[in-house]
């Protein structure tokens, strides 16, 4: 017999413990983040020492390179994840917002207000500052959060998990507000991701492999993004000069990050002025270069590209690129290949900008701007507890208010629906 | 072997097509709803008599009262139908609404602009007149819809899909912007509800049943609301003329819907005054009372209250009573009980008032007014889609904005993120 998780109980005690932080103000919040922040700071020795053992063990399976780096703390880095956690504190409250308000015909006064969501379940591999981010913007927007990150992170997210949860102690709140899930099994997780009566959303956070599964495996809602296939197309009417910043900016500023480019479309009639220089400034900067038959006549040391390329999302130093014939066929291209993320129009033509935009149904689009401010700072949120690639809820960077909903609050003076049956 | 559904065929059209309705601006989908309402009236005939076929099955099968009388058309109905596409029509369009906009300290304009789902599948009973109602919906906010009724209905929601299809045809559209699924296997509307790279939301609407069938086989996001077990709270405070009219309209006006009182709660320092007169008016309504010792200490007619009482949704001249000690004790009751649909508080203590408000988490609260205006008409949506009772999206009565999602637009002139990379 295999041991009971105890999962559902540790979630109902968080969902207990979130009622109670639901009714704090913002400035019980704001003070509980900033003591949250200290903790780390206090316990620095503690959770560095922890993350050494992480370390160590990830060395000895062999782990090296990107997963190390991601997985590695030191005091700088903890310094950044203690301010990650003021800045939050920092941003506007978006609970009891009053985003609308109507009188009605009969008097009764209708008001949206923002309220939290109630139980968010965050999924997550090996970054262990996701412990301390999310748990910071989850309780700022007056949630309970149940933090369920990867093993090669444990020893981590125990540290800072339970640095954290001091402070919420000290504050008066049960901890348990928020929960680290130490029982790594897979069938607890799926166990978790079943609880739809405790658990009102799971955002995952990580390789498409972890999303898919947890996309198909849960019967809470999911909030997720599987990739970003992001496309620059360059008009006919483009700036040239400014279109040539956004295609570098965007592939190799930082090609490992979803919100980077993928493929550039080029309009014909533009594409010897274009590509040229552009296929020179991307060697320049080592990207590998993958066209089609018209690009690697003006590119010819490109290499072809395949049906397989257009749909990558490569998150290296590689562009696919493709001429177009015209805008419409441009458009036809990114219906075809897009992760719904981020789309660009590099044009001076106001007409083809608007057409752009308005045939394209992805989370964020762009004109005239790089692909890499797709991001919930860049965009002004704040900060970012993931991103939507569902067109529910919400669609693209997701901040502080797509951890509440709005619900309707009604004052009335004794109003009916049938005073002539009373 | 079964036959094939051909389900992901019509679907992948409805899809495409709506992709070309959601470029139709506010103008012309209005012009749409109107030849739509006056197809109905032109083919009011054939729609009447696919009716009759329904009703003569219907009452073959034995169905009578209730049941037999949502199936029926008349053409005072069916004008009423008419009429409600033309209500959808004189609504705002969402689509397109910018909610919010912010230059960044960059340049960047960040705009926050609503756009359609894409595709929406309703799932629903016996109602034909939720064919139109909810095509109307979905198709001013710029969605294709999928329809799959109920098999009582088949002859009038066919009728009815092929006038309205006729309307969307001459208009330009492909027709299959409005798919009514024919093949009514249960199978069939399992795949419909797999299809997540095609459709974004499903809307059950019917019984608790059918909604739990939904939200449980679905892998396609699904917004719901299983039933409405709504509580009326008369405060130490209430003004118990005022308390007595809420409850008289919330139990009696219309028991069958879901925004009708099902519990009655009231203050032990009031119940002596309150209940006696409120135990006489409901009995002369024919509303029987199952209460707690309390209650039945001052109505001693009523049937002792079973814990299944207090968490029934009666849908009938039924109500559960409960004299509790205070705000409090309410308050943990409704926790208990809730259904997250509607709560009332009657009450002239503000404080008492918002302790209500702040301590529950129902999609809405009322203060001093009935719960039967928890109703998207009533609460200023101008329709209603169905009613969310999860927190996710929406939450509470959903009209035409519930249809939409906001995305980012960005206008730029050629900023990067990292222009030090350059």
């Amino acid at each position: 017999m295999t041991e009971a998780s105890g999962i559902r109980e540790q979630a109902l005690r968080c969902r207990d413990a979130a009622q109670a932080l639901a009714q704090l103000d913002s400035v019980a919040k704001d003070a509980l983040l900033e003591s949250m922040a200290r903790a780390l700071e206090d316990d620095a020795d503690a959770i560095l020492a922890a993350n050494a053992r992480d370390l160590e063990a990830a060395r000895a399976r062999g782990t090296g390179g990107a997963m190390l780096d991601r997985l590695t703390l030191d005091p700088a880095r903890l310094a950044g994840i203690a301010r990650a956690l003021r800045e939050v504190a920092a941003l506007p409250d978006p609970v009891g917002q009053v985003t609308r308000r109507e009188t009605r015909p009969n008097g009764i006064r209708v008001e949206r207000v923002r309220v939290p969501l109630g139980v968010i379940a965050m999924i997550y591999e090996a970054r262990p500052n996701v412990t301390a981010d999310a748990a910071a913007l989850c309780i700022k927007a007056g949630n309970g959060v149940i933090l369920r990150g990867g093993s090669e992170a444990i020893h981590s997210n125990t540290a800072i998990a339970a640095s954290l949860q001091r402070a919420i102690g000290e504050a008066g709140l049960d901890p348990a507000v928020l929960t680290l899930v130490t029982d790594l099994r897979r069938e607890t997780m799926l166990e978790l991701l079943q609880l739809t009566d405790i658990v009102d959303l799971a955002i995952p956070r990580g390789g498409e492999g972890l999303i898919r599964f947890v996309a198909e495996h849960a019967r809470v809602p999911v909030i997720k993004h599987y990739k970003g296939v992001c496309h620059l197309y360059v008009d006919r009417a483009a700036d040239l000069e400014l279109a040539l910043r956004l295609l570098l900016d965007g592939k190799a500023s930082r090609p490992g990050v979803c919100n980077a480019l993928e493929t550039l479309l080029v309009h014909a009639d533009v594409a010897a002025r274009f590509l040229p220089a552009a296929g020179a400034a991307l060697r320049a900067r080592r990207v590998e270069i993958r066209g089609d038959a018209a690009t690697r006549v003006l590119l010819p040391d490109a290499a072809p590209a395949s049906e397989d390329d257009y749909a990558a999302e490569f998150l290296d130093l590689v562009i696919a690129v493709r001429v177009v014939d015209d805008l419409a066929q441009a458009i036809d291209h990114v219906r075809r290949y897009t992760s719904d993320h981020t789309e660009v129009i590099a044009t001076t033509d106001e007409a083809a900008a608007r057409r752009f935009v308005d045939s394209l149904r992805s989370a964020v689009v762009m004109v005239n701007a790089s692909s890499r401010f797709s991001d919930g700072g860049e965009l002004g949120l704040g900060a970012e507890i993931g991103i939507s690639t569902t067109r529910l809820h919400s669609y693209g960077p997701m901040g502080l208010e797509a951890l509440t909903v709005e619900r309707f609050v009604v004052h009335g003076e004794g109003q009916v629906r049938h005073p002539d049956l009373l």
